[in-house]
């Protein structure tokens, strides 16, 4: 079922290990394409390695298992459905997952919703990153002027990830709403917060546009009320992602030293996955600031007990920029 | 309160980072004792250091955070409420919080449950062991004979650890019982498991008798029927560890080989927590055998969805060895 939706690149995978002369693979998967891990190991071993599947959560190839990989002894890893964010020591194949679905159909109907504007920027995740080009005659057909912004971070232009929307921001000016073509609302959400923008989400899966404009209200006002809430506090822990491309030691020493100065409290906490039964073992921390993922505190903030800030909330919550700012910068730029 | 019953050995910890010129402390905790981890983290600042606490799960010293530390530039790791298992490249200061708890009393009262036996072993954890002299005075007094084993795998003669009851199944033919001194069941459980034994089991916090026999029988019960379930899948997860203590590829491989000499499907999977949402990420795979840690499997059972065995059942499954083997021989004894 997978390999119908999305394209493995099953004899990529085979000729990467034969080049490489790989012995033992870990492979990578995030956590919806796990399924095919079984599948994907018997090419593994049919091309001649040792195939591991990697059982932990997967997020995004800031979580690329460099340690493990080297603990396992393997020589190779093969991560699905990222691209790299991270230079990792062991040789990495990165398997991009594009999804195999037309995005025509639906993007004829988003045409509608888009009708109150003319100057669209489009965004995409890798899956659909070889539809730009259909997206984009599809729009400019119907009269529209199309801009795709490149800000260099990640791999394509107009690609967009979980944390980062910066070929968004860069075009975001120019534009009057945004066409975000992928799954879900996930990535969708994340480019509204960014860029504060109108967003037509069309889901190529499920042949259908997403409304996210009440989630984004709904999570601004939880936003608001967790920096508000933890104005209030007075321990606070400050967390710093294990995962390798998580890890900003300077991001939480200029935070410890901010909060510090404040009079509060501040213990560093180092965490791989960051979960409530996790955070709940520290009974004495009244909030927390969290260095690592910022959509752990924006996505998941209902399943903690305790306000969780990203690095740049905890700014307005200590005086050192307004809301305003966080909201017209957007939540995922490192400025601090 | 926690330091009211475990020493924390503060003092140590100070002098520890002095001595060593430490820079920057990763403290490691125990859930139960990551409560305290902030009152630490300020000992440790006090003493000239920047103290990290671990904030990830942390259930012995097998899981010792080798490769955190070096991510995050520790020099140096506190690990507290265990004894050393693995050889940590990163200077490591293990710190054993004794509880501050007397046993005389509850001990008192358990020989009465000891009175069908004359010949008993005694076995503890870490944090007790300074009681076994207490505790031997008060058997020996009452007419006991007592015997506490030492195999040398573990730090102390008497000692248990979760995994490892090597020091009582040494002596397990010389008694007819355990006594057994420590807080909760999972310890005593293991014990007896381990030596299948009549278990005594005190805990000094609770001054209470642990009855652990209907807890045993169920756990055996339930080990019977997953082995029985195992039989009848097709494809099987072999679960590598990725804690450093917990890594076994030899057993994984050779439990690996076994299955696909019976002609079953085989995937190898990596992971470091194991838990019921990682395991459902691959439907296609109807039982998984655990080359980590043994526990998972005895004590979590009934919260995953498919059965998993640890290699020794996998043997019985196998046909390799029977039941009364596992049964005779213990849990815990790594004989495949």
């Amino acid at each position: 079922m997978f390999s119908l939706i999305f394209d493995l690149e099953e004899e990529r995978l085979k000729a990467e290990i034969s080049k490489r002369k790989a012995k033992r693979v870990l492979i990578q998967l995030p956590e919806g394409l796990k399924p095919v891990g079984p599948r994907l190991a018997e090419i593994v071993e049919e091309a001649g390695a040792l195939p591991i599947v990697s059982a932990d959560p997967c997020y995004g190839a800031c979580d690329i298992a460099i340690s493990e990989a080297k603990n396992l002894k393997a020589d190779l890893i093969i991560h699905y459905g990222h691209t790299e964010a991270v230079k990792a020591k062991i040789p990495t194949v990165y398997v991009e997952a594009r999804a195999k679905v037309d995005v025509s159909k639906i993007l004829e109907k988003a045409l509608e919703n888009l009708s109150p504007w003319s100057r669209i920027g489009i965004a995409t995740t890798v899956q659909h990153i070889h539809m730009l080009d259909v997206a984009r005659k599809i729009l400019t057909k119907a009269g529209k002027t199309v801009i795709i912004g490149d800000a260099g971070h990640v791999k394509y232009p107009g690609q967009v990830i979980g944390c980062d929307y910066s070929n968004a921001e860069a075009i975001a000016d120019d534009v009057e709403a945004f066409l975000f073509i992928g799954g879900g609302k996930f990535h969708a959400i994340g480019l509204a917060l960014a860029t504060m923008k109108p967003i037509i989400a069309v889901d190529p899966f499920e042949n259908r546009i997403h409304p996210i404009a009440d989630d984004v209200k709904r999570i601004l006002k939880q936003r608001f009320m967790c920096i508000s809430e933890a104005k209030e506090a007075e321990s606070f822990g400050v967390l710093v992602g294990l995962k390798i491309g998580q890890i900003d030691m300077k991001a939480a020493m200029r935070i410890r030293e901010y909060l510090k100065e404040d009079g509060k409290k501040v213990t560093m906490l180092a965490i791989r996955e960051i979960t409530p039964e996790s955070l709940m073992e520290f009974p004495s921390i009244d909030a927390y600031i969290n260095t690592a993922c910022p959509r752990v505190a924006i996505d998941d903030a209902s399943r903690f007990h305790k306000p969780i800030l990203t690095t740049n909330e905890a700014l307005v919550m200590l005086g050192k920029i307004s809301w305003e700012t966080l909201l017209n910068k957007g939540w995922f730029k490192h400025f601090i």
